[in-house]
């Protein structure tokens, strides 16, 4: 199989190590916009060589795009227009509702198959690709009604082959459900980071006093806007309907400080542990 | 050197490893009033022995107490009536201001080091201790004019060879430096901990949503309340000022976002990039 990854960034990057480990790729193209990346990607081994899109397209079976979400809302149709029907593409973003909207009604929607692998780190760029990043992870599959079987039969056993859990969510439904525990953790994140830069002036303090867990919470705050600026824009609703849960639950903490009521306080961090049920 | 431990989970148990490596313990003794505790301590090898406190401390040179702040407070007045001025105490609290003050004036105040080791996890008791926990991480020792020179110097000695760096805090300063970095580290996520779990229902959905970027920033919402709502007590109003902070921050993103300003949106999280130059 030829599979063209359009965008050599950490998820491309990645994406590009995982295939060929799979064994089922015979040539990996790479494509970007950017030349540096792209001679990057090309020098760690991310893919065997790199053509331009357009050419790409062309000899590809499989056409992964790895840009940021917004881009791929423009590139998506553009591509659909040029490939036939022997051919598939994927997304693997962290929105959908915008993108399969994008090509709703498309003649060619049936050779898009949407994806989301639930992988990351808070770094970007061809550097970043990490060898095993999606071993035992889990990977949504959206809208697969609206893709043709041969299509989503041949992703889901590249992604299988690649140590994902499969699992398939209604497209809409699923940016709701990244908004309330994907997108929500990011700006808890980037809300710590400001604030501790804030408070400690004196940038010495916070290396002396950071301990793994506050290494751990700010964590994400380290990920580029490039990526989270266009999530954030396609989510916005979602993410706003969650972003006033959790400033309610922190204010309720605050009341309950100024009241000194740690019982009632006791009880919510007790709540709180339940997340060791889900996350080991 | 002979050191009780008071008070055998993570903390504890962790520095009984950490101690015995350092090849200057000869008798390693434990303390804790919970006697499950104390034998699991002891299976796991800890610490040499078990003794009563009242025992312990009169064959020990150095009594190290590991126990939530709020005990330390109690505890520290009575241990200091029952030592020789050839003994020294130490505590590992998250707090320092309440706990120097309870003390202030003894007759046998110099006898006591405060010191902080900034390491820890989101488990507890002593199959929570884990080895080399301290090894490379910070702490922070305060007050130290308040110390005899040779307590001092025993303590900095052995942490030093614990393989930690060493630095020094006034009492009061230490206790709003904390807040900023690592006290509201953990209401940010025990408040997104409790966000997730309102908003998904389904808690399946968390399952299979949950990338390595929601477990890292949801990983303190596992500590207990147990160790938490004894340091959120004795240092309410620290934590009550950084925590506004954070409202007003975690707030702004929310107005951005309604305002879809997303270009000061990218701002901040530009500046909130910059926690990298600080957290590797």
């Amino acid at each position: 199989m030829t599979i063209n990854i359009i965008g050599l960034g950490l998820i491309g990057g990645s994406l590009g190590l995982a295939l060929r480990k799979t064994g089922q790729v015979t040539r990996l193209i790479g494509s970007d916009k950017n030349p540096q990346h792209a001679a990057r990607a090309l020098e760690l081994g991310l893919v065997d060589e790199i053509m331009e899109t357009e050419k790409a397209i062309q000899v590809s079976d499989l056409i992964a795009t790895c840009v940021p979400v917004n881009s791929l809302s423009r590139l998506l149709p553009q591509l659909l227009e040029q490939i036939k029907d022997n051919q598939t593409i994927i997304d693997v973003g962290s929105t959908k509702g915008p993108v399969v909207d994008a090509i709703a009604g498309h003649p060619m929607r049936s050779r898009f198959v949407a994806t989301h692998p639930m992988a990351g780190t808070e770094y970007s760029g061809p550097d970043a690709a990490v060898d095993g990043l999606f071993e035992g992870k889990g990977c949504v599959f959206c809208d697969t009604q609206d893709s043709a079987p041969d299509a989503l039969e041949t992703v889901q056993q590249l992604f299988h082959a690649m140590g994902m859990r499969l699992t398939e969510m209604e497209s809409h439904n699923h940016d709701l459900h990244v908004a309330y525990v994907s997108h929500i953790s990011h700006i808890a994140s980037f809300a710590l980071a400001l604030t501790v830069l804030e408070k400690e002036k004196a940038e010495e303090r916070i290396f002396e006093l950071a301990g793994g867990g506050f290494s751990s919470t700010v964590r994400l705050a380290k990920s580029s806007p490039d990526t989270w600026i266009p999530i954030f824009e396609q989510n916005r609703d979602n993410v706003l309907d969650v972003l006033d849960e959790f400033i309610n639950t922190v204010s309720r903490f605050r009341t309950l400080l100024i009241k000194r009521d740690f019982d009632t306080f006791s009880e919510l961090i007790g709540k709180a542990n339940d997340i060791r049920r889900i996350i080991k």
